[in-house]
């Protein structure tokens, strides 16, 4: 902590008191790591693979479990299966354990085998349909194995050309999926049902919409709720509104948080409109402060680390995502309240736009080093050499010491 | 009927048999007109007014009735409150009669008064609330007077920066309000809402999409349904799915027919995207032919006629409509639904590609002809004279013989 | 300046040095405010007047001179003709001057007279573009007459349907206007042509997006260059791109400052995506380090302050711009140059990111400070009264007090 | 050609007097087809492989051809190197000619190698740029071997976050590769220049639109024109209007048909906005009726048939631009412009609605007949066994007859 922090620290007590409450909710703030996101990804052009990159999921593991050490608060993973199928996955949660995190949701994976070319639940075939339905039940079975309590879903299933599908009997189907799946979740377990607008459907999806997402959530009854990907929507659309709306439903599940500046362009979480985060922050913060409002969500990076080293992006990630959480607890609610009642619109903008450019670098920093890790995630991780360590083990077909490192 | 038709018919009866059945559903399919359209409109840059328009709602009807005389399927006129008010709804319901229309939708007006910049049913102050319930009371009670059995709701409800309202807050009241509205309602009258990405409101708005529509209704009851307007969907959108899924649900409760190339632009339906259009109706014939669907849906126009004149726009978009619908009759459904079942995505296609690609105006002018109008709409009210005839009356304040007009 | 600011200097000084060469060119940034936005406007539902608009040209200039006066770097200010048109225009003149203001961009308007209506410049009747090129030579007699050397030409023309106009016999049209205009220009002149995506055309516009701008102006000559309005484009654009190649091409003429979440939203700048702001002044301080840039750029502020109180939005707005400036003249552009050589993806963007999240607040108050205006602009204005005063004499006809307003 | 046809010819006749010189028209408007859209493609989540794709260049000809057989128009192939690259280019050219058809188009790929993750022409490693230049000057090589007179050229260059790249670093690197490529060219080459909104750079593109194309040609000189791929724009992009402009100014190059709903989604042409097509074409054949007008249009699909058997979706897609010429051959060019004259927008919209809605079906039926090719072109290929072949033949790596398939 140098002279400069110190002053910036000062100055941040004078405008907003004691840091200690805020300090104490970021630090419990947690952020799910995605395990495909340390493997190769990449456009349809190209996949340029990186060195480094995990052989399996156990060293997907490991990189989650670096991300973890530099930034304190990102301790579960991700699982997609079966990109991480093992064949035991008691000890795939053991090493969790070991490595000081844990394992989170399981995501199944219904787009990439042949027979799922054109749709998985809502497929034309019955003995496809039955086959995902399977593949959802085994996940679950997984989930139960690591004690994962969410299972988060994603369908690929949409049709390229007008025609080529019956958009109802089709959405019969999804519904029949999702509760085959629904009934077979043990009490304990979440569903969160994702929604996207196009891609890899490129004429409909059939869940192309928060609206599709929440109608099938409602029919299947509370454990199922709606997962927001911040990359799975048309341009322009109010984001936050969507989460306040969802919060007021009791269907705000979860977030796959990412960026975008077109299509789903799957770019680290802040790195094009990073004021739009701040305002879906800036809905979660404020239902956290409302005492009427009881939400569980899931928060979650998923990206496409296709050019930026991957474990650099995603601490990256994590650190953006802490970032705007911290400023969005810096709005004065009850300030902001009145000006809402005033119909002061500059007023209450205005408060906004404080917490906003309030820098929390300083802070951040701060209560990193009352975690015990280094103020500065990204520089500490370029200086501990484990991409060199991954590098040059990983990919000359060596152990890697890396299930070994200190966490 | 001249000879290029009569071969027009004949090549259309050789591929799709006996046209009769087609024929008999294209003359039960109504288009509601909206009395506003009548009046001049334009953007905000200027409001361009045309000669003739009318002077008050009487006049608006005697439009309405013009539009109907030569299409013979726009039975019915929209009326928007307080625009249309009168001292004695009951005579303008005669009115109706006389010119041989009737009064459709009652819709309210709660964006042009002064308490409602900042909101009607979403406002902060809990008295312009209660006014704009009132309102909403008041135009049910228009509705009864007028025989008319929905109610058809938008808001131009939202904000115009970060912070200047509370989402969850308007949420509850929108919800409160709209309780109260239907609350109101007799039991034969329907609630139409209609939803909106953007504009007056250019940072969100209170009701912004299908799926916040859909979730206000679904607390309300079954006579609450969603109205979809053409243009009020970020672009891209696939309206058509969602067409299909509100069908599936029993909330697809009507229309508001335009077209846009980028936001709101109230251009005549099917002059942008005609193939749209069309793949709206074929959702919408395809579920008039499934027996398990039970649907009531308001087909209404919603337009800004700037700069075409305005009859004329009216007479072209109702064809439109009128042309889409044929087309969708056209698709031939068991091989749709044969080619679907095999994965033929090439022949599925082409199946609604013959439909549309089909000049449906030989057909159409047929059964006019059969209706005892003219074939040709657009040209039938060029030679009529009607236009003349409000220009010189209308404009020079004299009274207008076109109440009298031979219906 | 208290505590929490010198704290907030010293943190900031340590990280960035000696400050005084960047508030030296924060100074000596100026943006011209527009007349049209100290009145009434609003979308085309309802246009809520708000108290206190200026009744004429003068009041105008005397609400620019009052931004200006909290600002200190709002020094100049457009015109619309014929809304601002006076009998005298070097009284206007000498009346911004006593302000201590001057009078800037000329701005015709060739869109709200019924002539105009299918087009002014691109009109089929050739009456009709003599007329508009007529208003453009009397927009540079004026511009002469109040000593502005910049024509900023926006033209609403273009059609709502496919057919209407012949796309290629409307561009030579245009050429041929601009051409007209061009050549009236004295050799100190610039004119700048804006572009823009869609409306009030809702199916092309003939100057539809910077390209074509770009092209017409090369046509011209030197002095054409082409004008950014940043609400002007289809969602997603890269404006900094844009931005970047006209620097290179010569042909950055100048902005027209505001934002928009959807279309043309016209909103308060910086209120809805300051990232972008912030790059698009990134390439703005970057042009002005390279010495071999040559660039002359005109920053102007186009806005509709439909909710907000318009002065207040607009010295909002100035400080918006101010604060994203003072951010690009942070970024360490030597450490950016060297990231991008390496590579090393992360590091630059971390760069620019160090830049934005600095909170530049106490900087700009110390450096207004130092230019003896009060550190915060919109508390100042709302102390001083300027509202009520304007309010209270201006809507009751009263002759107002402004206009003797110490500057 | 059945009684239905015999009607609807007579139809057409009735209406637009004699068809030859419309079908004499059509027969000669060819549409290249690419060898690459006959090989495997897919989505960044899955390809999906389908039976018998070409195993090598030679037999990518032979779907051409076959293409070509079954349309008449498809005369010639597009490569893309090194994707087809061969030992010996004059072997291929001559294989093209035993197969009734040409080489047209080489396109250069500079997108795969790992030297161009971060860029090609725009590459910051001077090694990597004048590799880049290499690879044009070995394509314009190939080029000279099979005779092609146009090189065209996309590029992948652009950058995923703000600050990886200097816009104007990179703009001026791609003028000199550009140039450096066209002086390599021959006096009889063209260079088509294609743009792109946005993917696989997911923040900026380095030719993002037709304006920097156009400027980067402009530079260039005469012989280097802009390429239009009908995917490559923002969402509500008036094509048409940018495919007139580019017309005037002598710098419409060429096309990569295909389709869109969202983003580059490839679909196939005319199969989600059919009318787009026409108005396109409205605009081509416009062009060509003007004698004032000198133009040198290359017209190409460009497509990824993912799900679509690929050669069905070649053929449908060359029938779909044949039916959007046809139609715009039918506008009554003289009425239109007579509308147009005198402000009649409904008029001039129902003149190329006319012929947009006209059933050109029978007409290309018939035309097909006289060229001595099957009428319905889809059925044909079906009808035909050439799939079968391919798919047991060149699954099982045996020798594939279709080199000597009769053509």
């Amino acid at each position: 902590m140098n002279t400069s922090h110190t002053n910036a620290i000062a100055a941040l007590e004078d405008q907003f008191g004691d840091l200690a409450p805020i300090k104490a909710r970021i630090k419990q703030h947690h952020i799910e790591t995605p395990s495909w996101a340390y493997g190769n990804s990449g456009t349809r052009f190209k996949v340029f693979p990186q060195p480094g990159v995990p052989r399996n999921a156990f060293e997907k593991l490991e990189d989650a479990a670096c991300v973890h050490r530099f930034t304190g608060v990102a301790s579960s993973v991700a699982l997609h299966i079966p990109w991480d199928k093992v064949d035991d996955f008691s000890k795939l949660d053991a090493h969790a354990k070991e490595l000081g995190i844990r394992i989170g949701a399981i995501n199944p994976n219904l787009f990439q085998e042949e027979d799922y070319k054109l749709g998985s639940l809502t497929h034309e075939n019955a003995r496809i349909r039955a086959k995902a339905i399977d593949h959802l039940r085994e996940c679950i079975d997984i989930a139960n194995t690591v004690k994962s309590d969410i299972i988060s879903l994603w369908f690929a299933d949409g049709t390229n050309y007008p025609g080529q599908g019956d958009f109802r009997r089709r959405k019969r189907w999804m519904q029949e999926g999702l509760q085959a799946c629904y009934d077979a979740m043990p009490a304990t377990m979440r569903m969160l049902v994702e929604y996207k607008f196009f891609e890899p459907g490129f004429y409909h999806t059939d869940i192309a919409d928060w609206g599709m997402s929440y109608a099938f959530c409602k029919h299947l009854g509370d454990r199922a709720q709606v997962l927001i990907d911040l990359g799975h929507h048309a341009l322009g659309t109010n984001i936050e509104h969507i989460v306040a709306f969802l919060i007021d439903e009791g269907k705000m599940g979860g977030f796959h948080f990412n960026n975008k500046k077109y299509a789903d362009d799957d770019v680290s979480v802040g790195s094009i409109n990073p004021y739009e985060l701040f305002l879906i922050y800036n809905e979660l913060a404020a239902a956290e402060d409302d005492p009427a409002v009881h939400m569980n969500v899931a928060y979650m990076i998923d990206q496409s680390h296709n050019l930026k080293p991957k474990i650099e992006e995603m601490i990256q990630s994590v650190v953006n995502c802490q970032a705007a959480y911290a400023r969005a607890l810096l709005v004065n609610r009850g300030a902001l309240r009145e000006a809402q009642k005033n119909g002061d619109i500059v007023a209450a903008e205005e408060i906004l736009q404080s917490a906003y450019q309030t820098d929390v670098r300083p802070l951040l920093a701060q209560l990193r080093s009352e975690m015990g890790i280094d103020p500065d995630p990204i520089a500490a991780f370029r200086a501990s050499g484990y991409q060199n360590t991954i590098n040059s083990h990983r990919d000359t077909n060596k152990s890697c010491p890396t299930a070994g490192y200190p966490v």
